[in-house]
């Protein structure tokens, strides 16, 4: 196990803020651009994120340290940003994303103490018995697999551009 | 064709200040892991942008301009940070790579006219014939690219801390 809480945070507070300084004053053809149909571009995944912050990580937290495995956590549409098309700005989206987590990271460490809670354990609507610790752990990942998508939906852009160097680019190769 | 100077050099801008917001005063468990034997670890990356930055773009635009297709340009390896182990903190890495794209993308808007030199071509040792666009396409997928890299190998420290929920990270599907 690598995990701990305070490496954990460490990505948790970094993530908002460097978003922010990547996507600002970027040109419509960035923030719009998408892998393909039904994919989604720059913008829709920071709505993604602002979701998960607030109907997954601190609500399934609390459900496991209150009900522990006694009853299901409710499950977390990972599409339902899309319900609800916010048209404001990528700058507003980044604020309110950089706001909510903020106030996550602080809700977190009041909440949990490491010793206590973190083999806390959970049921799963779909995976069955899951521990507090992991789900802390798929917070940090689910950043990095985020910000990971932001970068190749852009380089995909390029795709063509690269010419015969696309040979030596890993991002593109991913298909 | 998608590229066009003015969104390339955007990205260009950004990348420095972005890994060092996300990287700066990270633990060393984030900063030393690898996906492996032979794979480099956030810090090596830092490097090779650095190197890349030295002895690949500029150089070669410099080269295209001068030469055309008369001569090959000489090969860049992208190996050689791995020989001299610069051991500076991850903090005067990234101030050094901030530098010297800060001094190369002064040098890029002196030296591209994007109506005259974009076209022109020259002769990469391995692929023949590629345009000037397509390299300051390379150049910013590079970016792209490399901050995958770095968010990916920082994922992958995580894989086994985050359970059944593997299944949903795409960031750890990639192998």
């Amino acid at each position: 196990m690598n995990f701990n809480m305070k490496e954990a945070i460490e990505v948790l507070e970094r993530t908002p803020q460097t978003l922010e300084y990547f996507l600002t004053g970027l040109s419509d053809g960035w923030l719009q651009c998408k892998e393909g149909e039904g994919t989604w571009n720059v913008s829709e995944v920071i709505e993604h994120l602002i979701e998960a912050e607030k109907t997954n990580w601190i609500p399934r937290l609390e459900f496991i340290i209150q009900e522990g495995e006694s009853k299901p956590f409710p499950s977390f549409d990972r599409y339902s940003h899309l319900n609800e098309k916010a048209e404001s700005s990528i700058e507003r989206k980044l604020l309110a994303f950089k706001t909510i987590r903020a106030l996550n990271v602080t809700k977190v460490k009041e909440l949990i103490v490491p010793e206590l809670h973190l083999e806390l354990t959970g049921s799963h609507p779909a995976f069955g018995v899951v521990k507090l610790r992991e789900l802390l752990s798929t917070w940090v990942v689910h950043d990095l697999t985020h910000t990971a998508q932001i970068v190749r939906v852009m380089a995909e852009r390029y795709r063509a551009d690269v010419g015969p160097w696309q040979e030596y680019l890993g991002i593109l190769k991913k298909k």
